[in-house]
């Protein structure tokens, strides 16, 4: 590819501070900024790079304000970050798709696949399943009897779900994730042995579902464990039987939710976060990574952190005095002696 | 599906109370229970629902006492968790079972397999497996060399069984768990590299043995990496080379433990625990979710929290105050002050 | 396999001490030692058990000093790990290896294989992919579009790598393992909706990399998320788009590395760390299990632990007083009334 930044700038409704003729070919970190490349300037955390970039051309936000001179040639748009995302997008669709079915794959009589379908060689679609049109399914991905899944909806290789399991539309689920194992159910007896309690409801993902590599879902004991639509599930994400996660909530990679727990809509936790069961979590709820969220939390967008969780602030302000307790020790040691005196 | 009030309580033994016409078709969760629905009533925090649901049969406690009047029909039952478990496996059971060899699969000629078996498509069965009766192996599972798998046994989508492996009857493993990877051990040497120390031994796993989906049970360096009778694994725990875990323990979702350590029998952890390698866990052991236990816990039953884990009662206790910090610290600063005048 | 003392020391370049034809059939772990079988001592840890070991012949270290008459033949060797190590080696090269193309697998025209590849039955090697030689791709693995695979390497039954990503010589990938999947990567809008970011990017393990089961790499966003020379990941591991992993760096289970993050060289981490994204982590950092790094690590060398991470040494003596806090509200409380008397 090859493109100048006045012609970049044009697909982007963006300003051109600098050479319009200065030509990109590739596109780079802006740490790692090479010659003939693109890149862009959305985190401040990286304002630095841009003085010394070798990177040509820079998408900014156009409230950037330079400290020094910049030699490379500037692109100003309102979000550099959207602005990006809009060019990979354009990048990405203009690699041709997958289509057709290859072979061998295994589609029982009794599917039905709809118009512009991938179907990848070693791909198994069971008893019933309804498939619709422009969905991919890559090799070795087992979809299980009585499954749906609905329009443009792409299943990367070796995903996973179990019968009766409902797949919305414009959802990605990406290699390895399993969809609608058995929930951890167990019935223990008088010689503590557990006896296993039947799993026969479904998981259900709605549309626009993001789910990430090798994340778990488990199926409701009755009735459906549900994801709601918008929602983005990183990777190694446990999600247990009859949970809820609820619209455009977003979770980072290797949390987990307990079973029967709801989530709200719009929260969004950080890595290694875990939730307890039988618990509901209030909407615009915001989590640190490796909180450990064990109770309901009721108002409306709080930050919680630690384990057992706090509000942020709260916690913050407690782990100060933590880092700092020997020498509390020590104090209260002479107080108590002066005292003592 | 169609049964009355009197038909299920007859099934489980229970006592009607109210009307024993009242007709379901399904079964549903009672905070969502809809009309011609079978629900129960086990766990307290639910109870606010009983008096709402509507749901027409409800499975209750013997020792359930009513605070209100309720519109749906009772079925009085010893324990209405189990009574719930029995007639969800009695419907499981009553859908049809996968049997027969599905092609394309792989089957070594010198694998053996017993009756009755499920061979699902693109399944690979190497060298001198030895399979039982019953067994049944969905699409996608790889089964290594010499690998013997006990009657009974049933293994979903995706999973991956190393060579050498033993698994023993009535289990149960879902999609993508993998049993037998090799053991992170590397000797060091003097520029800081790393040299892979083979990991010759096997996984044992022993009957009634639950294991969730994706997850992780390495070798043993040498020996047997075991998993004792009646052990239930949630997703996405990791068990490390040389480990051992104890009769009926169960572990939830995204524990691990570190290589050569021992876990006793009847021990409970909550999710994303982690375990340090070898040290010894007593029987009977509890933990709550997130804890870190890193040295043996030597006295039988007790219940550990906090990382790194304390006794759950003294964990508590601490952490009351670690809240207040910052009111204890003003407080000790005052002190001081009032004692310097 | 049959050996004496004798021949086992002369492999070793050891010593015996005791009886050199005492003979081995198999190995076994010290504190399970039975008749006929080899053993060895490394960790002080198992002293005790080699006064009571049934094994017939020990490997210890050079350094070891019996403290009371040891019935078993020892060889000293200046390393026993070490030479347990070489010893498994020999044993591991001594099977049989897998070799050739099983039937039914899809290796795609464009594709290129190199001398004494395996490529296992259902296996998926998609177009312009280059695999050198010596390569063993075992069952259900997919290698998506132009993926380049270097000498020597193996990748065992299921693993998924995503198109354009390159994997190094020596390299070892455990079962399930995800390469090359999308980083989490999303643009909020007005509605808190997210949009997905295309990740372009792709993943790089350079030489002699070993990835434990199911663990996760996500493909970068531009440019590539990098795994350096040596680099030792354990199972359940999650490094995230855009990451990079220092040379000769280890990581063990359940371990996560957020997106952007570069760490060092030499570095060690325990169990479930989780380290924040966009730092950066000095050669030589060490952090205990369940640490949660979430600011950058400056100087080399140090030793982290807690959530959030403190230098070892200080958390240890916070921690000391944290599981005293109880007591110390208790005294302060004392000395204020004291002090008001």
């Amino acid at each position: 590819m090859k493109f100048t930044a006045g012609q970049i700038a044009e697909l982007l409704n963006g300003k051109v501070e600098g050479n319009e003729e200065a030509i990109v070919r590739n596109v780079s970190k802006i740490e790692e900024g090479k010659p003939e490349t693109l890149t862009f300037l959305a985190n401040p955390k990286y304002n630095q790079y841009i003085y010394t970039t070798k990177a040509d051309v820079v998408i900014v936000n156009d409230s950037f304000e330079a400290e020094k001179e910049i030699k490379a040639t500037l692109i100003r748009v309102p979000n550099a970050y959207e602005a990006l995302a809009q060019l990979l997008e354009m990048y990405e669709q203009s690699i041709p798709q997958k289509t057709g079915i290859e072979q061998p794959s295994f589609v029982d009589d009794s599917a039905k696949l709809g118009d512009f379908v991938y179907v990848g060689a070693f791909a198994y679609i069971g008893e019933n399943v309804r498939i619709g049109d422009n969905v991919k399914i890559y090799p070795h991905t087992y979809i299980g009897d009585n499954v749906k899944i609905d329009d443009n909806t792409t299943i990367y290789a070796g995903v996973k779900v179990y019968k009766n399991c409902i797949i919305g539309k414009q959802c990605t689920i990406h290699a390895g994730a399993v969809i609608g194992s058995d929930g951890f159910g167990f019935a223990p007896n008088a010689n503590n042995e557990y006896k296993k309690v039947a799993q026969i409801g479904n998981v259900v993902l709605k549309d626009y579902v993001e789910i990430g590599a090798n994340t778990t879902i488990d199926r409701a004991t009755m009735g459906s464990t549900v994801v709601q639509k918008g929602v983005k599930l990183d990777n190694l994400i446990q999600i247990a039987h009859n949970v809820e996660i609820g619209e455009n909530t977003v979770i980072a990679a290797q949390s987990g939710v307990a079973g029967s727990t709801k989530v709200g809509q719009d929260c969004m936790f950080g890595g290694q976060v875990g939730i307890a069961g039988h618990i509901t979590i209030a909407n615009g709820t915001k989590a640190g990574a490796q909180t450990g969220i064990n109770k309901s939390i009721k108002k409306e967008n709080s930050i919680q952190f630690g384990s057992p969780t706090m509000d942020m602030g709260e916690f913050n302000r407690s782990y100060v005095v933590f880092k700092r307790l020997p020498q509390l020790k020590s104090q209260l040691d002479e107080l108590k002696k002066k005292l003592e005196e």
